[in-house]
């Protein structure tokens, strides 16, 4: 059963991105497989789990990442604890709590994972078929998502910006981290406007920020989307307040780990410096998200958990010491961009702009299953 | 003839670093040689240079890199010009011509670099005794001049943070790249002030941005400040804003390779995207330089020429593939931070303070040997 990648309307054939994830066979003997995140984009390989263990320290060490895929990743993990629980003995609803409860604990900012996993456990009844169907739900409502936001995005980026998209004059668009396909179950979220101008057939042009320390810029978002043939650059995180002094963004597009009721971001670092570049260039700024990364019950983005990881992360990139062993290095994985710095919010039900707590609120209104509240 | 370190008004203590350029020998047949700052911190060795050509290679891969560091070493490269150049039967002015037209060309950025080269090319008469004795008297000259804008900083911070420096509230100063020992012929220039501060009795902490592409604050900064005993911790370059969102940071200070006459800075690039956010947290960026560094030829930072690298420095760093092969990276070595954005300049021969033509020039007019113009 493997997951075909769709973007736009129909199929996307600019779209060459393999699957971030996949459930190959039945519920009770089937197996998750991971497109390996961390070794992208030198090695293409997939990862089998069977059991929920090794699948939290997959999502651990990034393996899979971005909100909406840790979340669908999630889902599929229910099923394996559900199944692997039966074979031990294990009650439906026992393992469930369990594997749900190790899930949730991988990792604590992208708020996507809590609400995968609390779809996950209202299913009913309790059965490896049933929650298979849920999660593979989760899965391809996600990739419905992204093409809603993708056209929704593609609707404002022409209203406001009439007079690019030719190839003389291009659109030229500035994103972080990868919030790209590989982080999502479909074309991903701020990729989605990406793929879609450039379906839509606007000549866009790309700058990918690096995004240390582990270069999800670079390995993830350029990979994609060069291969997608949409010509994009890699820049340095230190480089983007000169690309924007020299003229050559349009706006900055990036997706959001959590998006807090107020309608401040948590996203990758290096996004709010960003957003503060942005802001000094007169360069709108768009978070793209799913409902899904909305988290309601979070008021502002001051009390959104941010995750610290590794400081070796920082300290020895890819092996390769770049500071004295033992040199002390910070390394929070996000941060939070005030809903002030956000020109608007693209969302699959539409664009919040400007970015306040009551727009959230009438938008997310009719949000599939509700938005986490 | 080896050169001693030396910070403050007498030899500090603390400083454990390196001389960065040290000439052997006499004049004639003596060579010079470079603390090989590409491998560093994890091999601290020395290269040797007889000739012209290495030396300038050397230059352009940064075995030797920092502002008054480059002019220094051009200094003695015309002596193994002049020197060489005798061997094989060229005059000494045409010998002396033809090393500092090659030296003067290695980089484009970096004023103090055609400055040194004007004071070798001013000597007389030409003879390699004569040009040794100028080299040293710049290099000596450097060292005093870090002196001096150590002491010149250390002022201003006694007066805009007078709550800070006991231990329990340290002063918490951000320094990009390496604007350190390891750039000058004395104590640094940002770091002038980090290393007044420290010997002056002041609790300080440092925060290091790494600086990408080659990491020159997490592998010349963090190691030469915390050699001395002065806490230093990496941040990525992408984690400034955070850290300063986070109230971390009291003062930006970093060095210059070239200041404007109308006081733009062009420094390592992302100095002006850390200006912008500090600037939006009311954080204070100082801009530390010696009056080599001063070019009032150049009316403003526009007409700076800026130094593009090799793209694979973006995208295969320490020999690792973080994009895939072929993809475009952006890679100016360099970027222009406006003198609006920037608090202080602190120079050798005081404070400039607001940061204007005007002052500029009138702290000037005494600077030894006169300001390049």
């Amino acid at each position: 059963m493997f997951h075909e990648r769709s973007c736009g309307r129909v199929y996307n054939p600019v779209m060459k991105v393999p699957p971030t994830i996949r459930w190959v066979g039945n519920a009770s003997a089937g197996h998750l497989e991971l497109l390996d995140q961390t070794q992208l984009p030198t090695v293409v390989a997939y990862l089998q789990f069977t059991e929920v263990s090794p699948l939290v320290e997959a999502i651990r060490r990034l393996v899979v990442r971005g909100a909406p895929a840790i979340g669908i990743a999630a889902g599929y993990g229910c099923v394996l604890g559900v199944s692997r629980g039966h074979e031990h003995g294990l009650q439906p609803s026992e393992a469930l709590a369990q594997a749900a409860q190790a899930l949730n604990a991988s990792r604590p900012t992208a708020v996507n994972l809590a609400w995968a996993l609390e779809r996950m456990r209202r299913v009913k009844p309790i059965n490896p078929e049933r929650l298979l169907r849920e999660a593979m739900a989760i899965h391809e409502e996600d990739a419905g998502l992204c093409r809603e936001i993708g056209e929704h995005g593609l609707g404002l980026l022409r209203e406001m910006f009439p007079d690019r998209g030719e190839p003389e004059r291009p659109l030229r668009l500035l994103t972080h981290c990868n919030a790209g396909a590989l982080a999502t179950g479909g074309c991903g979220t701020a990729t989605a406007l990406i793929y879609a101008a450039a379906e839509s057939g606007l000549a866009v042009e790309v700058f990918a920020s690096e995004t240390r320390p582990l270069w999800q810029g670079a390995r993830l978002t350029a990979w994609e989307l060069n291969q997608a043939g949409i010509q994009t650059t890699v820049v340095c995180d230190n480089m983007v307040g000169a690309l924007m002094a020299a003229g050559h963004v349009d706006a900055v597009i990036v997706g959001a780990d959590r998006i807090a009721a107020n309608g401040d971001v948590a996203n990758k670092i290096g996004t709010y410096g960003l957003a503060v570049i942005a802001k000094h260039h007169s360069v709108p700024m768009f978070v793209a998200a799913p409902y899904s990364t909305f988290d309601r019950k979070i008021e502002s983005g001051r009390t959104i958990p941010i995750e610290q990881r590794d400081p070796l992360e920082v300290t020895r990139p890819a092996s390769h010491w770049i500071a004295a062993p033992q040199t002390p290095a910070w390394n929070p994985a996000f941060d939070v961009t005030p809903a002030a710095l956000i020109h608007a919010l693209i969302t699959d039900q539409g664009t919040v702009q400007p970015v306040s707590g009551e727009n959230i609120k009438s938008i997310l209104a009719a949000a599939p299953h509700g938005a986490r509240d």
